[in-house]
């Protein structure tokens, strides 16, 4: 570990996003060789009782219920944004005004608008040495990464599908309650913001090509929930309580897509198919090759190489375990998997990186604001009968 | 085996289904217990000299290059069509005035008003208790019959998501020659028609809820091929020849779609997904269980039951080969799987059934005039921007 | 088909192997072209009614209850012995002594001395043109066969581990009922003999190695069972009935095993393993790939080869159905999967292929004896405290 | 966090096994609410300067060359001893005579004499308050944890087989170097002790049953094998390098087993299975229901429940990601998986949890000498021509 002064984070959440960002920022140091260590200086949330159990839970030098003056501090230098999208803009305006590096979670705002307004300002940032990051986690799920590379180098040939699922069950149950993810007020929209944003932003990375345009439809199968008193988090299954309020986002979203490459996509994002969990699927087949991936199974990738001999050929089932993979000299021998939070500890090792670097990371905001604008093109289509509707400022 | 009198099929084509169809009137009777005894009376193709080679490889007992004569013998009662759908009404219309029971592959037609025209003449002929069958052969497949038992029973509650795919890729070598099945001549469509069709019925049948509208995109990703001299059947990889011709049909369908029971539809159909080479797959999410098939593992049946332990819950490898199971009872002991071809001997066993018993059978040729109709839809959805377009007849 | 004179066959045996060779003879000729037309002449079993109805229903010219006379009737080419392991030294000497070619199911005998009578009578027959065949039909299931191809194209390297499973669960209850299978007298042994003789054959067969010593346990979980009044074939689950009868055989049977290459074998047959309905797993590691196979997936073949690129290894899942496959050319496009009769049906054409070009054919009557030996080692090393015991014969 | 006094950790060894104890004490306490905080004090390495990085790089507040004052420092409480097996003991001894709480890696000791002294030391210490337990980490993989509560629920009936496979591939080649591991003296057994113990101790644990007999043999397929100038760790492959030296365990140990409750055991450890990585694998039948686990897909468990309704019987995938499931409650949403080191965090959770109720825990000291006395009873039936060998101590 170098002499060099310590990167030190402000956090600000407490809930899911942060316990996660927490073990990121915990093990990256310590698993990795960075060039600069980290210390975990202040975790911000809303109750003071709550926030200041969470500190000593997670770790926390310090915890702060005022988010703005703990990003303004002189003493920290990553402000690291793990509240509702609601909140993204304001919180991240401020840190990028103090000078300091941002990573946000996704999506990165609940409008265009708002994303656009960010991404200006991580760009004016990035002239001072500013580093601002979007937290798609998947990327550097060690199998994502993976994909990526193996189609970096030409091995699938041009692509011509693209297939991506994200599909969960949480909200399967009439009963499950209305937390704030399925209001549109805090949360944007509903699965289509929260997971379909991952899968149009891996698909796009791990093509290296942009959604053009989408015809889509959207769902709410479910359209009253019972209302918590405090609703923070996933939420329970099943929680009682004798008043209902409105679900105002979509339970589920599905559309097809143009990509720039030529390639014709097919999306869904649901968290009511029974029994999938968990299920980030992507699939990319190309003229040479294809390539499959499913987050239930994290640590295993599905690759097929048509030059393969044939009467040989097959989806190699690889364990994205060895030391030649993304992140994995790291970690264990072969064999021996990871878990779904160390794709946060390589966003954290990643920014560390490219902060002493001073060097630029992706997902950047304008990455994400191009994910924002899919979102867009997905919600207007939906609204003009599934018209074929272009996104926003692609070619 | 009964002493009635047999029942007696000619057979029109020669190809891959005329193969199927020989198969599955072989065997049919002699592994099922069936009310008529049936003969291969008569195969008729084109080219006299391989149509008798046919009729003895196969074991049929005459030859004929004469469809007309064939079907109209006295002595036939059943005639199953599997030439291409350019012809099928035709032949169709002939048998049924001839009073014959038929069978005819899928797709029904090339047309909506060609399939109407055989539904309307098969509705007559039923009058005069003539059976008419259109082969989507895979409500046959066990595992799939399973299917739409256990949703028929209600186990999956509401259906919310159908989610189906057809995944070849036999097209996917731009050196593919050009074969009947790429020009709209001949084959009405391309994947869309072949094998979109079949997930199309897949997907109603199950669910036993019609697609009521659909947004669609079309693609051909290889415009030209090499034209062979005398193209029939699958055609091989990467036939020489140097003159090419354009390729008339889509390589590829991707839509979404509304049933009349609520659920979002995703489909795609692509005859150009590299390794996945019969990827037949649907799946059902409903607000109590799921359900998914893929026909790679064609004797599995995936099935999530929510109202399972929590903590033990899991979808459930069901190997689909047990004598509780559609078919199975006259087949092998459990854990024995069977093969692709035994759905067209369960198509025939339910055939002579129905005949015997005089009473109908799906799909109808009003079953497969709905699936058109879809077809049409997609169709015409992906030529005006992909809006979401009714489709013709549904409520 | 060519105008020689066909090959008439004689098959003993109406359940379940019964069934399954007579589909066998019924479809070779149809799906593959072979050098002799055959003839389902004449079907023998104990019961003259029921024997009527196979016959009728099974497509069998005659029916007959007199072997003997059966199998010396001039117009038999073929003998097919489908009985019970009692039986088949009595039948299988006399229709070699006739001058018939036969093939016999596995296990070729109850014990050593019977199969090395066998196996002279053949060797003797085999001078007199006449062809004789063991039924391990699973060498024949095409991913099988693939299997044994690769290891023969030298692609695993020197053979270091040899893994075989043969599982089942059909009497898993204690209320399944004492059929044939569960005597010693007419089974010879219970699941090492049945089940365990397929694995050692297919193990055998698949490195081209011999095993030359065994380590073994055999148990019987379940040592009483319900009295059938008429146990014939695989009996239901559950049968009723007050009294009971002794299992003289083994439920189970696990041993390791030396092969004359070095390798260290691994065996497990069982018939109490329950959700395991026929799991007939064998996975071979040699020095430079792996292969692994489980029938509940027979159109699949697992493998692994080393010299693929660092970081882009895994196991390929061979969809084993593909022209370039053993056996497939005749049958169906690629990913169109076959099913367990169809192993029989290759045994069938194999065997045609054989006798008309007078030529020897493997599983012959010496393999299935070296089978017995090992079989034979098994007992003996499990009667003498496990010891490591030598196969007979075996260097 | 408690007020109470943090439990300060003193850690001998700085290998592969010490990173992953390192992140296990750095997580445990962040993740879990635990009465006592974790403090870790000192890292004890033979080479001074790699200790210092290492103590730098996993976070250890100092680092020591001299395990005997670190074990007896008065300000250590828990020593956590990640050498290799030949020191275990000497560690362990003095550890606990100086009243510390004792983690010892497994296998607990060489020796079954050696593991004997450490059982008696511990038994004594426990009077005194003090806690030991050996690192059979698996059992705290969740999976694992679950398949032993659902066996205890007496959810599989009576238990009639084990099958257990630890696979992995790491020197295939016979270029891969000559490590401690492959060294008798340091490792006391090769491919044995080291993961065969793993899943013997699983097997026991699993079933509540403890194997009394076993029958095995043991290869060493690769006997020399090329030197290097400090081999520590898992080696990599393909290593160069002159002088070859001697392997002088075992690559692979196979043997059957007796168990005392009935049931029949199979079991096979290999290090030269290619493709498998880390292929640890138990699978359980009994009367009533069946279980599986593959460590290569860690977040699964196949369950089998023979009571499930005819037809619609399979084995269950469950994801073990729920909050009802083992550990889990403290970690991700359904469907986010854990990786291989967070074993580890629970087996730290649940020794501080001990130790700060003062109860006994598992794994302990006795336990792990049951295992090092079925390693010793293989490997006397190996050495006596796999004659079925009591373990001793057994009924």
């Amino acid at each position: 570990m170098p002499s060099t002064t310590p990167l030190r984070v402000a956090m600000i959440g407490t809930a899911f996003m942060g316990r996660a960002h927490s073990q990121a920022w915990r093990v990256a140091p310590r698993m990795f060789e960075l060039p600069r260590e980290v210390e975990m200086a202040v975790i911000v949330g809303r109750d003071p009782g709550r926030t200041d159990a969470a500190a000593r839970q997670m770790g926390w030098q310090e915890a702060s219920t005022d988010w703005r003056s703990a990003v303004e501090r002189p003493d920290i230098d990553i402000v690291d944004i793990c509240t509702p999208g609601d909140s993204h803009e304001e919180i991240a305006l401020a840190a990028l005004a103090a000078g300091k590096h941002v990573l946000c979670e996704k999506p990165l705002a609940n409008t265009v608008p708002e994303a656009e307004r960010m991404a200006a300002a991580a760009r004016e940032a990035a002239r001072r040495g500013i580093v601002a990051m979007c937290g798609f986690s998947y990327r550097r799920t060690p199998a994502v990464a993976l994909m990526q590379q193996i189609v970096a180098e030409g091995r699938l040939g041009d692509i011509r599908h693209v297939r991506a699922q994200y599909l969960q069950d949480w909200i399967s149950d009439p009963e499950a309650p209305l937390t704030w993810r399925l209001d549109k007020e805090k949360a944007g929209s509903g699965a289509l913001g929260d997971i379909g944003a991952h899968i149009i932003d891996s698909a796009q990375w791990v093509t290296d090509s942009l959604i053009t345009a989408v015809s889509a439809q959207l769902r709410t199968f479910v359209t009253e929930r019972p209302v918590l008193g405090d609703s923070v988090g996933l939420g329970g299954r099943g929680a009682a309580g004798g008043e209902r309020g409105p679900v105002t986002v979509d339970d589920a979203a599905a559309f097809t897509a143009t990509f720039d490459n030529g390639a014709l996509g097919v999306f869904e994002a649901t968290r009511m198919a029974l029994g999938r969990r968990n299920a980030n699927r992507i699939e990319v087949n190309g003229s040479t090759g294809s390539i499959a991936f499913d987050f239930e199974r994290m640590n295993e990738l599905e690759y097929y190489d048509a030059a393969d001999e044939p009467g040989r050929q097959g989806f190699r089932r690889i364990q994205v375990t060895e030391p030649e993979h993304p992140y994995l000299a790291a970690w264990w021998p072969a064999g021996h998997g990871l878990g779904y939070e160390h794709a946060f500890v390589h966003e954290a090792v990643d920014l560390v990186r490219a902060i002493d670097a001073g060097e630029p990371i992706h997902p950047s905001f304008d990455d994400a604001t191009q994910v924002q604008r899919v979102l867009a093109a997905v919600e207007a289509s939906a609204a003009d009968e599934s018209r074929l509707t272009p996104v926003e400022g692609s070619k």
